[in-house]
């Protein structure tokens, strides 16, 4: 059996590397347009930035590594340019000598990536990607030559955007990081993002939202914000797309998101020919429905099935989360499933919790506040998505609750996970389980919240909103028209309170879901502020990110 | 309603809590015969080390915070003697006044935790066990007094021993390890518990294991073993059992483990009695048998569990799988569910599989390597148990095991898990991906393993031993009788081979693996040994730990 691989890199390898352990008499052949195969391509931003140092330790293999240990035929600098479905052949054009050769197959596998898209107008500013060897040979070229006051603009705040700005601030760049979308990181709920764009700030990064390069010329990168900035360099990392046009052309079948269709198999609309990675649709975790994750987990995993397909162990692909994680300057930024924001545009019914946990107990030296919010089905409690924001412990969080989601846990059975506790590492009760208690008490009804963008309207409605932190915590700043009433005084004074519906906030939502349950067992009418003050702020201030304006409110003491 | 709840610390103060926030109009009592309620029992042995400095950090409540947040009626110093049940009253004692008085309840709920087991023969010198504030109060006054050379006895290398050695250290110590088990935490396999026994050692620490204490006179601790050390300070972290004496002659009804015997809903044989924390029974998550579990977290939740049960919410508790960790001198240990050793004596048909990932990518700067064990379900490929020795990403790995076993995942599901990643957080095929692909490749055959502590049997009967790592590797020390044949050589030297059942060896297990795969393909009898060199050297050395003969083997290259 004679099996053909378009791409070299992550899927490709991991399929090829697979069928040779499996099938130790298949000839296999590995085409790779680059020069290189099986390169580290999640390093090189930090490779860019100087964090690792040794270009070498980026070359994971090379063909002559693959030859000797798994007797692969990896071919570089092949771009293979057309499929011949009928005849079983690929074309196969040399990217330097430009010379063309038929190849037959009796399996193809393409796993040929994503490409940047968009273009840009102008070119007299270098404008690279950061997708390869290549790329980022070029780009440190650029960085050398243009000294130590050199100026860079990057274009998209995705997790390759962010990983790009915290390097070139690394190499000392002043860098403009120009994003279409209201906040970076879409995927990313608004108030989910604010620490993010505090981080970029305090390093002293040039972010402008709502903006898009319209000119390069002259030295000069001109947005339409009517503003032009002088660069040595632009990284585009705007998003990608899959790199279906090979498929396409030959007539396979390609989804409506542009990425080729495939089974639980990786098998395409052709029997004969397997896809996976970037440039193929993946079925959504969520609503089993056609979506483009590009990650090199999911890449590795898919190459895999894909070979065990091949060579009849038959194993079949799981719905992707897609769980990613980034570090920016020592914030770590993870996320999995849908977002508020897409739950809302789709019209799902959901239950929001925000919490502002500890990585491990308190009381031993180092612990680190994040940010959790967790989306939960309405109706089946099942985990919908989270975003956790913070430092370490983070990872590990997020990791806990993909697994929870691939296991089919509830929100409210996170509460009962056995996690390993020490004071180092965790808390007896982990961030993990306190987010499942708030799941259920939710899920019973013990407890109602309302989410900070709905504070107004409920104000509006005439609500009251009780603050029950202590006296010094209001008078350091809080909600706007917010009566102060400490937790610890609420039996007393239940009596001053006026006979309207109340919402209760504190500085983070456990003290105000302690006065819910005491209020609403005194008979009023109360809701929680989901994740209390810090939640609010976090999302007032990115959504009016250039005023500031919420950071000190006013605030009144109960009369 | 009257609520009273025996013991103020982790599992009665969450039920105490708890309750509070679901009736407010309840009345609960809590009695705890030591000075203190709440406080961080898990962080004294870092207040003792200094390492957590502020003691009013480890008081987490005290009677009078919980009296104005929740309005409960915590009293300190006050023991309960004796319930009558049928009265529905319990006696209590005053600690310091000896005066007694009656409490009626209508619902009683036991957290008494659990009680140091043995007895010690002598006391001229102090002996602390090390669970209470009043116990780090005067562990610290010995050692203030006895100033840079004090030298201290440690028994028993459990989780509080070892914490209890680490932080005598860091205090400037001298530590003698008295263990009468084979190894410090035996749960732990022999081979994973060989980079403790190293740390200690690395670290000064006298470690004595197959030894017990057997006098204590003239300043002098006594062992078994004929010698005698010098000591200021004896810390006797020998095991627990749970207290239930007090349940126990009240006729409520006791296990063979001599834990409080509950359902599923924290209930004892009375059903007007509770009882949760170290006190109780737990249903073991792997044979569903009584066991016991002395975790925090989970005296925490079946705390809660209890609260809820009472006031109406049933939410019944899950198995528990004893998921723990420990620190120790920059090493982390965790582990979860049944070991090999405790599998191998109940006869369980299960499979072993060890690795030695990377915490992340090994390409970005300060991965460390960890080993992991999994021991899997023979049948059903269900995960039994894991153990994790390394350093950073150990927890994050544990967390990810217990959160699948939670769910119900297969070892080989395991590597199908999407998990976040980017290099300096984890690797695209993470450490538990890769331990799934090798549950999966055993599952379906496509290895078969041999253990460390099987090799020997099996060259005895005639296998041969391959060394498939580089010459240079081999040259550097390797297991006595292999024969080198680099991985990379066998193609084309596989006629070379004798024909006799192989084993072939490497480093860590993978390239082990793709040779095995290799010469099975070949039609050659083939086992990879589990693990590699470095599961078989920690094997070794950890079952003859005085010699290290092992540390520096001869051996052969190929002819």
């Amino acid at each position: 059996m004679k099996i053909v691989i378009v791409g070299g890199v992550a899927g490709g390898m991991s399929a090829a590397t697979r069928l040779r352990r499996l099938d130790e008499s298949a000839e296999i052949v590995v085409f790779e347009r680059g020069p290189y195969v099986s390169f580290a391509n999640c390093g090189l931003p930090y490779y860019v930035g100087g964090i690792i140092e040794d270009r070498e330790s980026l070359l994971l293999q090379t063909p002559a590594s693959l030859a000797a240990r798994f007797r692969l035929d990896a071919r570089v600098l092949q771009e293979v340019t057309r499929i011949d479905r009928e005849s079983r052949t690929v074309e196969v054009t040399g990217v330097r000598d430009g010379v063309t050769h038929t190849e037959p197959y009796d399996v193809l596998i393409l796993a040929a990536g994503a490409t940047v898209t968009g273009t840009l107008p102008g070119n007299d500013i270098p404008v690279h990607t950061l997708r390869t060897i290549d790329d980022v040979d070029a780009i440190t070229t650029v960085l050398d030559e243009a000294g130590d006051s050199a100026r860079a603009v990057v274009m998209g705040a995705g997790f390759i955007g962010l990983e790009a700005v915290e390097n070139l601030i690394a190499r000392g760049l002043a860098v403009t990081l120009v994003q279409r979308g209201p906040r970076p990181l879409s995927p990313l709920d608004p108030e989910m993002a604010a620490p993010v764009i505090d981080a970029l700030r305090d390093h002293g990064v040039d972010l402008r939202v709502h903006t898009t390069v319209t000119d390069i010329r002259a030295g000069m990168v001109h947005l339409d914000d009517g503003t032009a900035v002088a660069a040595d360099l632009i990284i585009d990392a705007r998003g990608v797309r899959p790199d279906s046009s090979l498929a396409r052309d030959a007539g396979i079948a390609i989804g409506a998101s542009g990425g080729i269709v495939v089974d639980e198999f990786q098998r395409t609309s052709d029997p004969s020919i397997y896809a996976v990675g970037d440039a193929v649709e993946k079925t959504d975790g969520i609503d089993h429905g056609a979506t483009l994750v590009t990650m090199a987990g999911l890449a590795n995993r898919h190459g895999r099935t894909a070979a065990d397909a091949i060579a009849g162990v038959a194993e079949p692909s799981v719905p992707a989360f897609g769980a990613s994680i980034v570090g920016l300057f020592g914030l770590t930024i993870a996320m999995i499933g849908w977002s508020e924001t897409r739950l809302l545009a789709a019209g799902r019914p959901h239950r929001v919790i925000h919490t502002h946990p500890s990585s491990h107990a308190g009381y031993y030296p180092g612990a680190e506040q994040m940010s959790m919010k967790l989306l939960v089905d309405a109706e089946t409690d099942a985990i919908l998505g989270a975003q956790i924001v913070g430092g370490s412990g983070v990872d590990k969080r997020i990791d806990v609750i993909a697994t929870a989601m691939a296991g089919g846990l509830t929100a409210s059975q996170l509460s009962r996970l056995e996690l390993a506790y020490a004071p180092q590492f965790a808390s007896a009760k982990d961030a993990v389980n306190m987010a499942g208690y708030v799941a259920d008490n939710l899920a019973t009804g013990a407890t109602r919240s309302v989410q900070w963008h709905e504070l107004e309207n409920a104000i509006s409605s005439g609500a009251i909103l009780i603050d029950v932190r202590s006296p010094g915590e209001f008078d350091r700043g809080g909600i706007p028209g917010a009566i102060n009433l400490p937790l610890d005084e609420i039996r007393e004074r239940a009596a001053e309170l006026p006979d309207a519906p109340i919402i209760v906030h504190c500085q983070v939502g456990q003290r105000g879901h302690t006065a819910a349950r005491l209020l609403s067992q005194l008979g009023h009418d109360v809701q929680n502020l989901d994740g209390g003050y810090r939640t609010w702020l976090a999302g007032m201030s990115s959504t009016s990110p250039t005023t500031g304006a919420h950071r000190t409110p006013p605030a009144t003491p109960l009369a």
